[in-house]
This record gives structure tokens, sequence and C-alpha cells, in this order.
């Protein structure tokens, strides 16, 4: 039996035509470490989405591209301001603080968002030797609790970063599901509203691994290549990460990737909705939903399904959808949940 | 025209197995982050080769394989011996540096061997505060000069390691080729020998990416778990790595892939040897030949073959082998080296 | 004139016994780096306050003794928990995420202090990699808001480290004040309510520089050596800095110093009270007093008074007192203060 | 008994006029961390010294002084190309690249001096990630084996630098004793020679601790203070190093102090010549002379004086003079010596 759940879209598997694609990048020899014609076809894709100017560069994973975007955009001194859920802050095991040096601050968030008033009482010492100086504001496209940025909120926290000389980093680990959500092109509500750096994912959305750090300006790339090969960043056979990336914007197979997992999220929690005892507590705006259960329904249901438990103390849990995803597998899913609640 | 060159191993494609195997692996959601069936399958052949009591940590290339292996085995003021061509020390922009906060002590080669007579000199100052404490020996197996290190050689710098209460690293990037080489298994010259510690490699020799720091001695592991995640290198969707390492094993892929590319080097050494200018320069003991050519024939033979000029002042070139490497391909080359040579 | 102030008790001179004794130790040769009867005696003093088995060592400053415990007690995957006024966490530009890699976890204070509730839900995720891994609990003694830990709730604090398989770190810039004001040894509030390594301040109190690191669990100290020589932290006339706590500690020159600060603090506490529009802020149990005052009082007040704003938003500013402020340093200063309310 | 030696300049005291001048600086209050009159001061003479538009930035030892010139002159994949003898090789355990993250690329010495010739075979692989990016070139006046580089030769490793879009760095812990020694303004040999940076020393020359990173070109102090506060070297009591250069710099103490060490040396070194079985091995141009005596010599020398074994193998050793050896020492010392060898 072919088994799958609700624990992360990484625990998903790759698009059949991504392993595809791969299969037929592999002839010949190319020269490693990306100096390839399927390297420079993906940074193409990438320069039309997002400008020529641009500079893309490939890394293993999510992780390595919020850490890396972080390094060079400051230096050690410099501090970044992000949620407290924010994935650089609780969830790459001080990453960002090992191998950049840099504080990393976290404020409270609102939903998943980070807002400028949170952000603000932390815009001081700047010029003071004492305190780390503020450089980066951080934010999660789709956030960690499964919401969406407005092009007017991104443009906001630009601006805030902007006003003080810093640069506004986008996590965007989940940036398909974001612009399916928002219907947008990608540059709509990145470089568009000001964003300066962005962690490009394409991992939870059916790739391989597939994470690229984009930099809109181009004193942020200034030695980027050295940084990346120095913190263990660089594959040698890259055209086997690029590949992926060609297929993924081919056809839009990652908008259509995205719409049905944020699809799927929707109808979740619809059907959710009507069992007794199951409290939606997030806005569901992109592939996740989060919810309060009664603590008894947990095991059970993990049982024969993965997902997490996020807050212990409340039983919040969180589902997430994917690109593979059924309805099928949403019906089977609720009608174990809805049997928990019948029978409680 | 499907390309092939003699620039690096890992300019090579992924042996189609490998790829096939990936995609038997692309079934239903599994957990992320390696604990999933692919993941202990892979660990329990690895367990078979060298040993139940092991710990085996996939990562994504030999560089991480590298750093993070020797940050396991000591603390940044320890610092680790090894050659001057060694990749630790040439190849990795700084990283072991960067990374760990180690002095890297590079000492002159012997046909890219380390001596014991050339590391003594440098096993002093234990103790001394003003001076990094020696921790580790490191060597490349295969060499960075296509040698292959003997059981006895190894032993030798072990002991010498081990006498100085340091330990031994080898580089196995090139490992199965230098399995194929000495006709030993795995562990008769790696654990059995005194190595305390292995960066495992598969990339160079068909996988996408496969690179594995195997620890033979337990307390070398502790907390590596998080070493790996704080520096990048723990990947979501691991099955996807350790599926390539079941195919990479079954049957002796593993192994006839790298008797393979032993065997053309054998070839590409013995067609060149007999061509008037061509000076073979090292002794070919797996998948690598160097040699001296005319400065004039570098660059209409590049035009053809991918290669690197190893030595700008000798003209001292490398041209490398792999498992997809055909005698045709052989013939091709030296045919047109050959012709060269008449026109000379 | 000689000018005073109240911005910090590191804007004080030197005791001139403390200088005496560095010009009584100005005779002749002695090994450098420590190895020398000065900081030999030194060290026995610090064994009879706190017991044979410790382990102390100099360093240039409390920065670097709180840095440098942080990093001995742990590994960069290892988190740090403090309160949010900490000075590792406010006021040193980053150093403990830079040289440690160690992520810094803040929640709020009460009134300067840790409380175990606050700690508590970040005592989680242990085992999980994904995550940091509470390493540490760090309190300031006198905290950064002038009010001191009573053994029970330092006690406390290290039940619940120890509980976590963790340490407990206390900063002691002021720790001298600290004993004053508890009116009690060293030992009783450190060592004997479980604290397991200690920045241990001269500096505030009328040293030169002076601060060690003092570990009470042997563990702690292996290899601190070579960390401290690494990190820049090794003088090398290092007679001149313990020959200042040999001064420091005879005749109990350090609670004068710290009881007369203390009382200042006291007396500056009682003169303002009574003035209109003053008000107190924190409890006054050492040698800072917090208060708010209208924010046209700070500039004329500090062109004759250094002192810092220490909130902008409700005008709450610090003063602080040390060794040498006069019973005269606080007539004047309040008798200035009580001319603006009068003038108000 | 005053007891005095030949181990190290720093195991020398501290000249009396400048504690004089620290008992004259500790006056009242002063603004903490170098915002005082005596820092603003000291400054100034720097400024005087190299002109007006350097940086001049205190630190709390040599180690410090280099490792942070290093850190502001590049980034973590730049390499530093150095003498294999020097400082930041041989005697920081490590911290140029524990701190700073970039290899230290070390090559054989002639009579401790770096030679274009010995640098040049490294300034290749720039513009390749893979390798580390030449940085930096760092030399040491007086060097490590007491020699003194002349104005042309550091003008040829600043011009060979430059040529490599790269920076020259003197680590000048005993600049006093090369001005001495070629009887000239620091100036001269030094910003006019092209150093880019310099670790201006010293300690080793009378003062208690006094060590400084002079900048010539702007754009490498910018953020250095962050850099220096962040890296635990920004001093509280900032007053009681600047005193010291005061002191240091007025009717030439400096030179009058370093002029006599080095005449010590000269005299030491006359003294020995004759004697049987003592053979000179260094031209002695500073304040260190270097001799081969015979094994047994070294035990019976060093229980009345210190000094440092500097190669075991040939047993060589180093006696270093200072501000405070008398003609009365030299004689003892070498009469010790001489009976040594009539008795041999």
């Amino acid at each position: 039996m072919i088994k799958k759940g609700f624990a992360s879209d990484n625990n998903a598997g790759v698009h059949p035509q991504v392993l595809a694609a791969m299969i037929d990048a592999n002839q010949g020899h190319v020269t490693g470490y990306g100096d390839d014609v399927y390297t420079h076809e993906a940074e193409q894709i990438f320069k039309g989405i997002f400008g020529d100017d641009i500079s893309v560069n490939f890394v293993f994973n999510g992780t390595a591209a919020n850490v890396l975007g972080i390094m060079a955009a400051g230096r050690s001194y410099n501090s970044v301001i992000c949620t407290d859920t924010a994935h650089i802050n609780e969830d790459e095991c001080g990453a960002p603080e090992k191998v950049t040096g840099s504080k990393i601050i976290a404020v409270p968030n609102d939903e998943g968002k980070l807002r400028p008033e949170r952000v603000k009482p932390h815009l001081q010492g700047f010029g003071f030797e004492h305190h780390s100086q503020p450089g980066l504001i951080s934010i999660s496209q789709v956030t960690e609790m499964g919401t969406v940025y407005t092009p007017d909120e991104i443009k906001a926290l630009a601006d805030l970063a902007h006003d003080h000389g810093m640069y506004l980093h986008m996590d965007g680990a989940r940036i398909a599901n974001a612009a399916a959500s928002l219907d947008m092109p990608f540059k709509a509500f990145t470089r568009d509203c000001g964003v300066d750096l962005l962690s490009f994912g394409g991992t939870k959305n059916g790739l391989i691994m597939g994470e690229a750090v984009v930099f809109f300006k181009p004193e942020l790339s200034n030695g980027f290549k050295y940084l990346r090969k120095q913190h263990m960043q660089l594959f040698s056979k890259m055209r086997f990460v690029s590949v992926q990336f060609k297929a993924y914007f081919k056809d839009d197979l990652w908008l259509n990737s995205a719409r049905h997992a944020n699809r799927m999220a929707q109808l979740l929690k619809e059907k959710l909705e009507p069992i007794k005892k199951v409290k939606i507590t997030r806005t569901v705006e992109a592939n996740g939903v989060f919810a309060i259960i009664p603590k008894e329904w947990t095991k059970p249901l993990q049982e024969k399904y993965f997902f997490y438990l996020w807050d212990e103390e409340t039983n919040e849990v969180r589902w997430m959808t994917s690109f593979d995803t059924t309805e099928e597998d949403i019906e089977n899913f609720t009608a174990a949940v809805a049997k928990l609640s019948e029978n409680a």
C-alpha cells in the first residue's frame, strides 16, 4: 500500500516529470559545478521571471538558501529580525548563528506574519558598537502558520527595512503556494514589493532538491560563489538540480502543483469544519491547515497518517497537503477524524 | 552528439540503475530527514560492510563529508595534517578553516601520498597553548595524484596518529576505485588499518550525489546529527540519496563501475605511452592519468575533450576516466593525441 | 575639576591600592602568559574562596568571560537561555553568536531577573536535530536592572538546568555588589546554589581590568586554555592582571568598595524619592538606581553628569554608583535634580 | 633578588614612566570604551606619525591586532600568505582561522623573511571558486628570526600584493625595534612602502598592554568598531591603555627603549661570538640573538636565565633582550656561557 500523510510537503515524493527530466539530462559529460547548458538554461528561466539583472544560485536545501543569503547580505555584526516561528529561528538548529555569526532577533508573530510594529522596537542602536547592527528583516512566504503576506504587507516591511539601510529577505520555501494563493506572478510580490533577496524553494512542491538564492541587488552577490563553495553548498553534478527547475517551470508544472496542494488544503478545511471538537485555528491560505483536536485523537490518527503536533499545550496540530495529495486522501482522513468525533 | 571528456569523474552522468532506483523509491510519503525505510536499509548495508557498531551519516557532497568529519573529531584548536595536494587543502575554498576553525597544516606529498616522515615534524607543541593542537591526520584514498595507499602505508599513519592521541581520517571520494585497485573489501584498508573516520564517496563513481561520513569510533559521532543539521547538510527527502546507495551496492554495481574506470585509465596510459612527447608522470593505480604534454597541444585537445591543466609551469595535465568511459572514447582521444604528435 | 558621573561603574577609575600593587609587581622578569608567582597566588586566593577543585582563568573583559564560558560549556548547537536585558543578549554586539555559534534565546525579564516559568517553554526539542539543543541557562548577578537574585532563586534555576542536563552560568560582572547586598560570601550564592560556571568581574569595582572565568565542574575546563588563546584572550604580561586581584582581595578591599557603592545607591534613592516628578522604577538592591524623569530634564543633567537613558519611550534613566562615588557627589547631583523639579 | 632573563621581551616589566602615566590618568570619571580625552590624544599622536586619514584602534594584544586586521581586510574565503615562522601561523593557536575563517598559507622563510618568489606560486586560482582567494600578504617587522626588512623589501611585497588586488599587512609586534634598527620614522617603512594595515605593538617594548590596528586605507576600517566589540576586544576603561601610548611617545621613550634593547642584543652577540661551541645562527638586526649551543648547556643555563629552545633538533636557542636588560645582565649571562664552554 502506498502510504501518504499530512506531516510535511517534504514527505511527499517527486513529480514524475521532474524525474523524467533528470533522466533526459543523464547523457554524456558536462562540466561540473554549474558551467553547463542545463544550469545556464535554468538561470535564464529565473531571469525571465525576475529580470535580467538578478543573480541566481542553486544550493542544496532551504536552510542553506536562508543562511547563505543572510551571510551575503551583511557581516557578522548585523542582526536579523524575524518572527519567533520563522524557520531560521526555530528549525535550523542554530545554523544562521553558527554559519553567519549574526544575531537572530525573534519577535512575536501574528498568525505567522511579521508586523512592522513588532520590528520597530528593535530598530535601534544603529552606530552603537555594543549593539548588533540591524541588517536584515526576514519573512517567510508562505508563513510557517500557513498564511500568505499580501503585496502591501511586504511593501510595508521592505520600506521599513530600506528606511533604515537594511535589506528585506524572503524565505520562499513555499513560494509557489504563495503565488498560487495570491494568483500573482512571483515578481509581483517579491522584487516589485522591495524584497532584496529571496530563498526560492522547489523541494516542497515536487522537486527532489531545488533551492536557489536569488539576489535582486547586484551588490549582494559579490563573492557569493566563494561563500557557497566555502560553506559546502556547491553541487558537482549541478545539471541534475538545474534540470529539475527546467521541468518545474515547463507548462506551469509548479503552478498546477501548488494550486492543487492549496485546493486540497481548502478541501481539508471544509471537511473538518463541521466535525465537532475540531477547531480550525489559522486562516487557511495555502497548503497548511492548523487545528486543535482532543488530545486522545492524536495517537490513533498518527498511526495511520503522519502529521506533527504543533503545540503540546493546546494540542494544536498541523496538516500539510502537497502536490500528490488526492481528494481520496482527504476523504479517508476526514472520515477517520469524523469517526473519532462520533465516538467521543 | 553525446560529449564525453576526461576532466573529472564528476563530469560523468549517473548510472542508469541508480536513476531507476530513485524512480522506484518515488512512491507515497515517507518521513523526511532520514527516518525512512530506504535510509535504514542503506545504513544496514554500510554496517554489513564495516561492522554493526559504526555510525553512518549522509551528507550532500564530499567537501561536507570532510569538513563535518573534521569537526566531529576535534575542537577548533585542533589542527589537521595533510598533503599540500589534499582536497581539504586545495579545493574547498577554505571550508575546513571557516566551518571548523581548525588549522590545516599542508606538507609536501610523495606522488600524492602523505609520508610519516613529513608528518612527524609537526607532531609537536602538545599541551602548549600557543600552538594548534595536532588532532587529525587526513589522507585521500585514492590520492589526488591517482595513487593508492597500501594497507601498510595506512596502518603506519594510523599508528602514528594513535601514538599521539590523534585520529586518522580518510577522504574516500574515490574509495571505490581504491578498493578495485587493491582488490580488497573496503574494511580491509580502512577500519582494519586503523582509520577512525571516513568520507565515503559515491558521486564520482556514478551516483547523483552520495557521500557519507562513517565513524568507526562511537565517541566521534556524539552530537553529529546536530552538527550536520546546523551546517546545512541534512537532506529533507533523504530517501532519494539513500536509495542510490542501495542500488550502488546491489550486484556489485560500485565495484564493476570502479573496475571499469580503472581499466580505462590503464588503457589510456598504455595507448599514450608510445606517443612521442607525451610523458606519463605518475604511477597509474586508479582512474587518473597525469602526463606532461607540449603546451601547444592543450588548447586543441581541450576543444574536443574537457580536461584540466594540473601544473601550468610544467604543463602537466590530468585525465580522469569514469564508469561511463568507453574504449572508443579512449581510442578517439589517444588518436587525437597521436595526431598532434605526428604533426609536431 | 575632577569630573564624576553616574553613567557606569566602568567610567570610574582604579582603586589606588590596585595601582600600587601593579607598581610592586613591576620588578624583574617573570614568565609570561600566567606561569608566574602573581598568577599562582591569585589562583590560590580564588581556590580559597570557591574550593580547591575549581579552574580559574583570567581574561581581558566581561564579554570575553561570558563568551568563552559559554563556549566551554557546550558546542555550537547548544542554545543559551537568558533575559532580554542580559549583557550577552543586548550589549556584546552579537559576540556570543559569532564566537560560539550558539543561539541566544532571550525571554522577558522580571526586574532584570530570569524566572523559571519563562525558561520552561524553551526547554523542549531535546534530541530533535532541527532545534538548537538547550545547553545553558545564564543569569546576571547583579542583574542589569540593579536587582539581586536570592540564593533560593538561583537554586531554583540551577535545579531546572540540571534536571534537563544543562548548566547554569552566572555573569558576575557586579558580583561584588551582589555579595555586599546579600551580605554573604561569594560561594554561598554561586557554587553552593548550583552555579556551574561564573564570570567573575572586578573591573566594575575598581580594577583596571580583571575578569575571570571560574569553573566549578572540572569537565568544563578541559581544553579551556586553548580556547582562551585561540580567541585572543591570553595576556602576555599576566602578572599585571593577577596582582590586581591580589590587591582586590586583600583586607576586604573588594567588599568595602562594593558596600560603599551600594550605600551610595541607597543614598541616591533616598534623596531622589521625595523629589516631585522623579519616579524610582526598580528595587534598588545594589549600585544602580533606575528612575523615570521628565524628558526635558535629561539634557541639562547630562551636561554635568554622564548617565544613560535606558528607555527612550518612557524616559527611564539609569544612574550607577561606584567605589569612588562620594556623598558629596550624591548631594550635588540630587540638588541639581531638585532644582529642576522646583523650576518645573 | 630581581630576576631577569632572555626568554621574551614580554617577560620584562613595564617602563616606570608608563605606570606613572596610568596613575596620572586615574582621576575622576571618563566615558568608557574610548570616547575619552586620553584616547583622543593617543589617536592624534598616531595621526601625527602616520597621517591624518588613518584609522587607529586599540586592542588587547598582538594576536587580536593581527586577527582583527585580517578580518577587516577580507572575507572568510580570502587566504593570507605568510612565512612558516609567522606569529599568525605558529603562535596563535589557530586564532586567525577560527576567528576569520581564512586559510593561512605558510611558505618557507629566509631568515624569517617572506620573499616574493615564495609568494608567487600561491598567487593563483583567482576567480576559481574551489580555491581560497589570495587576499593578504602578511609580514612581521621585526621578523620572528630577529631580522629587519628593508624598505625596498617591503615595497616589493606591497607591489606584488597590489598588483594582484591584495593588501599588505605588517605584524609590528616589535615595530619599535625595527624603527630603531633602520633608524627611520615608522611611516617610512610602513605606509610609505605600501603597507595597507599594521599591527602596531607596544607591549614588547615596555607597555603593560598596548596594541593597535592601524589602517592606511579607509575602506578597511568600515565597520571595524563592530568587529572589535564582537570579538571581545573593546576595553571598557580604555584610558588606561591609551595613556600608555601617550607616555610611550613622549620624549622618545619608545625609541630610547628600543635602541637600548637592540644595543643589548648587539652586545650579547659580540660577547658570545668568541665563545667556543657557540654558533650565532642569524643576522642580529634587532633585539633577538639566535645561536646553536651544545645540548647539555641548555638546562644549567635555563635554571638561572629564562630562554626558549627554538629548534629541538639543532639545539638552536633564542635570546631576547628588552628595554630593561642591563649591560650587567649581559656580562653575567655571557660569563655563565663562557664558563660552560671552558668546562666543556
